[in-house]
């Protein structure tokens, strides 16, 4: 039964009411489960090698903390509530970092050496897009916090990279981008019309873009943006007039050029694309921003980016830059060559409750994973039910046998 | 900065409204959230030993779904919100048991072989007793469903030892009690009575007891249970007639004796304690239950017991018992002989940009843990900010020195 309803994104598929989960959130069920965990530590594992400690903050808090951080859209997006015993309206997280930044500017206000974070948990999140349906998402992340230098965007690439490599994607790429451009190609149409050209830009959306910037002179920098979109080599050619006569773009240019140089050097130029019309994440990135990139899925595996200004909004001004792996996404990126491998060590024990324990205990100290049942109980299984086992046992005084095999040998000995 | 703000709890201790976290709720911060979470990670791996494999139920969840197994007073102290989407009132979860019941009803309904299912996470509680504060809990459990035999009693509370003992808490000991027992005298004294009298005998306040138990035979009973408590020997020897006189009584002490015994046959006697007076968790124990007791803390690192009428509030009628270990509590018994250790391997390494990231990438190679930082960051750093780290790396073009003894080698050699 396991395996028929363990389907890839684990989504519930009953409906009878009120047993139906709300809609978005979903159980994680075995085996995908512990993949899934195993995938989590694999992840902090590596970000560890470089620095990272591990953070947990709770799964809800004062909205006002929160939102803090969160553009006027992501707000409106937050599920909030208000808390039975104090009566302030509370936040489930749609996003670690504002709560990483928190931590940062609160709990070590004056540290000088980069702080260097990691997380892993879930958040709540009306994606952008058709849906607009709450999604629960598993993320893990990194954030490096005090340290202004092009290194730091570089080092929390490199980082997401090794993570994601091994865990077996190791042909990621990375699209740069940079908020400083975004935010100065949406300031040049009037207050009114930017989020529909935040809409526009993230769709691509040619027409609508023409219509919404209709100045010549703003067009043309949008255009030149979004024309300037391919390889990393494409920053080390000469830039656009329409956006080189605007100096803080020449000066977002000049960054991501040096992030790129960066990446060349770590052997990652193949893997290195720029893109100055993304406008996502507009919240609170102020400068290099990225998106990660794998061929097997159609959203970005992991995203990140400059926050220079966040820590700011909690009481302790200082740059931060940082990456968040979407575990999910990593999942289905993985699905494809991932076939359902049952643990040869994982057997089924069957007999009598005396002889059973203390043949399990043995077979236990020799390193087996021994699930006990009743004779009665494994007469009533299904095929299905006995898949999730490399085998089954039948033991008696001294003695267990493989159901399949029971020439063979005995396995206590 | 770090060591100082982690004290045991993780409670926050700013109060600057409204970054302060909503009351009882906490982060967790280095080292010890690394602490925690190798810990559930090591109790998860002794479950998996025993075949439970695992499941992530969501954070919330539909309030008329959890409540099911909740009792009136559990119900009471749930956090529950309405979800904007949907309109429907949820409840984030105070117990993961309700939680695993649904799971195993609703995708595993026809299930022959006992079906094992392991998990961790928090639950958000206001705990009995004085101060009922909400509590944001860490629990990991096993619930094993589908098994009415004396077995599965047994199991669960050997797996939960094994954890416990993976720990380093091995001299945990296990009180039972039967909540059939519990109900039977709570029912002896008038519906409108019976809450005053949990409290009561939950407070050992005999007499408030026999203020409410006013009619003889059920105080002598009441009695009879509460002087019921001590070594598990005590099942050995003659019930009191006050009890043995209740059919459903006689049979639940049959039943704690055959635990005993297997306990005893296992090499725990010396460990097994028992309780008739015991009335914790009435809400959905049917059977044999107990909790777990280390000296080291005031309350029980863990508890559980069966519930055998649970799974059929979701539509599939099936025995089952499970344990839920606090690892906060763990937390708590471990801190006494708890050095904090710094890795090792994990240094500091500074320099310049350029040498600085080779430098890391081949100690990072052989093991190291590499922070890195800008020369100008280090001299401002204090004490404090450096006692994360083993030593502090000065590298220059293929040499790095240790801070503290620069003579002694080049660490990149």
């Amino acid at each position: 039964m396991a395996r028929e309803t363990t389907d890839i994104d684990g989504l519930l598929r009953i409906t009878t009411a009120p047993l139906a989960l709300p809609a978005g959130l979903r159980d994680q069920l075995p085996p995908r489960a512990q993949e899934r965990r195993a995938r989590a530590r694999a992840v902090l594992e590596r970000f560890a090698e470089w620095g990272y400690e591990l953070v947990v903050p709770p799964a809800y808090e004062r909205e006002d903390s929160i939102a803090r951080g969160l553009s006027e859209r992501a707000k409106r997006d937050v599920v909030r509530f208000v808390e039975p015993a104090s009566g302030h309206v509370v936040a489930l997280r749609p996003d670690m970092t504002p709560q990483i930044a928190r931590i940062a500017a609160t709990r070590y206000p004056s540290r000088s050496i980069p702080l260097r974070l990691m997380y892993e948990g879930s958040v709540l999140r009306t994606p952008r897009g058709r849906s607009r349906k709450l999604r629960q998402i598993a993320q893990a992340g990194v954030e490096l916090l005090g340290w202004s230098s092009v290194d730091a965007d570089v080092e929390v690439i490199r980082v997401a990279l090794a993570a994601l490599a091994a865990l077996g994607l190791g042909d990621v790429r990375v699209e740069l981008s940079h908020a400083a451009i975004a935010n100065e190609l949406v300031a040049l149409v009037p207050p009114s019309r930017r989020e529909m050209l935040v809409d526009a830009l993230s769709a691509r959306d040619l027409a609508t873009i023409r219509r919404i910037a209709d100045e010549p002179r703003a067009l043309a920098a949008i255009e030149a943006a979004l024309r300037f979109a391919g390889p990393a080599s494409l920053l080390e050619s000469a830039v656009p007039s329409a956006l080189d006569e605007r100096p803080s773009v020449r000066a977002a240019i000049d960054e991501l050029r040096l992030v790129a140089r960066s990446l060349d050097e770590a052997g990652l130029s193949a893997r290195t694309l720029v893109d100055l019309g993304e406008v996502r994440g507009l919240g609170y990135y102020t400068g290099v921003s990225f998106v990660l990139l794998d061929d097997g899925v159609g959203e970005p595996v992991g995203a990140g980016g400059r926050y220079d200004e966040l820590l700011a909004q909690y009481g302790a001004a200082r740059p931060a830059t940082g990456c968040a792996i979407d575990l999910e996404l990593v999942d289905e990126a993985l699905a494809k060559n991932n076939a359902r491998e049952i643990d040869p060590r994982r057997v089924l024990l069957v007999g009598p409750s005396a002889h059973r324990r203390s043949a399990a205990a043995r077979l236990r100290e020799r390193g087996w994973i021994v699930a006990e049942c009743d004779s009665a109980q494994l007469d009533g299984a299904s095929p299905e039910e006995l898949s999730s086992f490399a085998r089954v046992l039948l033991c008696g005084d001294g003695v267990a046998f493989d159901r399949a095999d029971p020439q063979k040998q005995n396995w206590l000995e």
